[in-house]
């Protein structure tokens, strides 16, 4: 078999990476700074200092373009890292198109996606400043179980309070998340003032419970929280991802005319993304970015680029990024990991550059996408990269349109496994286009906070 | 990093093998041919016919220490082969003990078992021989769903009769058959006569699931019936897993002391350990192999060698093997896949030549040993593979005690990823050791078919 016919391109675990790519480095200018919520004037490491590590709140104002990856994370990364960087053959042949696909697929980690990648990370510096416990808020469960696993490994225990639907519709992940040794609670609980307050508010929010598992580390000094996407030191801890994808593309020979992710909060775009990026900035390639996003949550098309709340509630800092207003409440689309009413402040200031292109997806030709994929090359995404793989349909039918031998790199972020009542949902004609409504989100700006308008 | 703190070892996908091993050829003597469920008489290739295309039933029959694996096969093994060996140190740190634990991931397939391995090459050799669709029968739906992405990728329609209760409780598994464009229909069914003449029997079994296709298959020209376990055949496509592991071994510098799999008809425990029995009969290795089974379905530890039918209404033909009594119902264990009365004749001949140890496991201390893995190697084992793990943690006790540095070498078959109700009921305390009758067990062996006793 030559090297041009093969689809996999294994790495031994010596290639595992030794840094993080923080691109924020490479970027021109200074990053905007988060503002403090009351005083709206740029947030110090002291006030952060309650809930997260100091070497954790060093890393997400770092100006350092590389950071040193521990021996202990490499140690665990190692358990599923080097992740598989496969060439895409079957599904070429049945798109018809000159152009050569690949993915990297993040499926094979324990828990089933990227989200391991940071939550280890997260446990060990928590675990190394004497940290006892983390708390953290779940939605869909892809990130709770993720910490659960790397809370385990490292010693921690783990509290999670999990959106009040999804611990109803999702035993599921509650189950991962406990046989991994965490807790669950199904927020809004009885535990914390954020619960209590709730009243008639049963079913619950991302929001409502970022708000408990804020308080539970606030109100104790051996318990910190954690977060599974947005912030810099989340973003930074991916791009294990992109650095594995270019030695992987580098034994295939090729390199790619354009990177395409799923965006829900941003990391796991971060992580396939930003290495290629940084390879943009600094070596002259000239690779496209494309993030796909629900249409039904079309934060980077169609949200206003402004200072906002992270939460629903308003108790996190007001960070610079294109929002739909803190207090939007996506519609239920089955991506449950890309109902976020934000995005990471790093990926809206590459696409307010002009150097990442978002596109908006409706679910349902992201779930033709998907069971295209899965027909062709067997695995079954889950659906927040099947957003990613319509946009690449969409790269792979342009480039048969101007017959180029294109390379395009997807991000499969995740399996589907525990997503399969959402295809059989699709499968059986029940799945709808959930629509974006302008008039609910002129409403939400006039909701925003004071804050500067970010340049 | 040196070699000896490795835990991956990873293969080139030209390492897949390129030919299946058939341990039959090297037994001393020849096999006990199945006999005719009518005449008593051995089964000629004829009788098989309307069932199955030549090419397998050559398989069945064959003679040949080897089996070329089609490039057509090998093309779509390479989606997920190789698949993972590795060392298990997080656990073998838990466990205390000197023994070197390793284990061999079947996991990683599209369908999260090994039984891809069989149902990609039972499809491809149908559709050599002009078989338009394939009927088969699947329980907790793990085989069908397998079949489906098998028929899927060479163009065959695949028609699963599910048993009654699991699809009724196992929607994610049906969801996934239809996703890789299989038909399910619950059984039993109107469909069919063995279907329809149930009555009562609505919660199905997969003895009359099995009859279904069956009828579906015989009744039809272009229509052929498969099989996921015991024959010859199934049992040898398998053997890609072994094969795998030796040369993954080798890299590692390592031969394994003990091969511990789980038995529920016998292809997955033949797929890891037939090639290394193999080099014990050829090589005078001296390799011990236990073989996990549920103590609630304890057919290898407690049933009779006699023949057999294949079936509970007794279609299929007699074989010469370890059973419990073709209508022993087994209780309900978690582990779906094992609840089966009979096994592999070739691997109830070795259990009878004292090659292989069986090990009858208690479903709580399975699922024991897999949180304990979970928690350590982070992946959440299926509660099949969960009664090898907990074999392999006594042979490392047992390391422990003679202060001996042995290689154990485990197969896991799958993940857990559909099952995590049965960890629930585990967590919560709720799991019970379901005992088997020996009095039952005297009555079924009175309700044995008439037949020649094999010697």
């Amino acid at each position: 078999m030559s090297v041009s016919e093969q689809i996999q391109f294994p790495l031994p675990e010596s290639a595992i990476p030794t840094h993080w790519v923080n691109l924020l480095a490479d970027l021109p200018g200074e990053p905007l700074p988060p503002l403090h919520p009351a005083t709206k004037e740029p947030l110090g490491p002291d006030d952060l200092a309650p809930l997260f590590p100091m070497a954790l709140i060093g890393q997400e104002v770092s100006a350092e373009p590389e950071i040193e990856i521990p021996d202990e994370v490499r140690d665990v990364y190692r358990l599923w890292r080097p992740t598989p960087l496969l060439r895409a053959r079957r599904l070429e042949r049945a798109l018809d198109t000159p152009a050569h696909i690949y993915y990297k697929y993040e499926g094979v980690s324990p828990a089933g996606s990227h989200k391991p990648n940071t939550a280890v990370a997260q446990a060990y510096f928590n675990r190394q400043e004497g940290v006892r416990k983390l708390a953290t808020e779940t939605g869909a469960g892809q990130w709770g179980s993720a910490l659960a696993l790397a809370c385990q490994l490292f010693g921690l225990e783990c509290e999670v309070f999990m959106v009040g639907v999804s611990y109803d519709q999702k035993p599921y992940r509650r189950a991962m998340i406990e046989a991994w040794g965490g807790t669950v609670h199904r927020s809004p609980s009885e535990l914390t003032e954020a619960g209590r307050s709730q009243g008639e508010h049963d079913s619950g929010s991302l929001g409502i419970a970022i708000s408990e598992a804020v308080e539970v580390a606030a109100g104790s000094e051996d318990t910190n929280y954690t977060l599974g996407s947005v912030l810099n030191h989340v973003c930074l801890h991916q791009t294990v991802i992109g650095q594995e994808a270019i030695a992987q593309l580098e034994l295939a020979g090729e390199y790619p005319d354009v990177v395409v992710g799923c965006v829900g909060g941003g990391s796991n775009f971060a992580g396939i993304a930003y290495p290629f990026l940084r390879a943009n900035l600094r070596d002259g390639k000239s690779t496209r970015f494309v993030a796909a996003e629900p249409s039904a949550c079309p934060t980077l098309t169609r949200g206003v680029y402004r200072y906002d709340f992270g939460d629903t509630v308003g108790l996190t800092p007001l960070m610079p990024m294109y929002t739909l207003g803190h207090d939007f409440v996506p519609p239920p689309v089955h991506a449950g990991g890309l109902r976020y009413h934000g995005d990471a402040p790093s990926l809206c200031a590459l696409v307010k550059e002009g150097l990442v292109e978002p596109r908006a997806i409706h679910q349902t030709s992201a779930f033709e996408a998907a069971i295209r994929f899965a027909r062709t090359e067997g695995i079954i995404p889950g659906p927040e990269p099947a957003h990613a793989l319509r946009a690449a349909f969409d790269e792979a039918e342009a480039a048969r349109e101007a017959d180029e031998e294109r390379v395009i790199l997807i991000g499969l972020s995740g399996h589907g496994h525990f997503d399969m009542s959402a295809y059989e949902a699709f499968l059986g004609g029940e799945l709808t286009d959930l629509e974006f409504s302008q008039a609910e989100m002129d409403a939400a700006i006039e909701r925003l906070p004071e804050a500067p308008v970010p340049g």
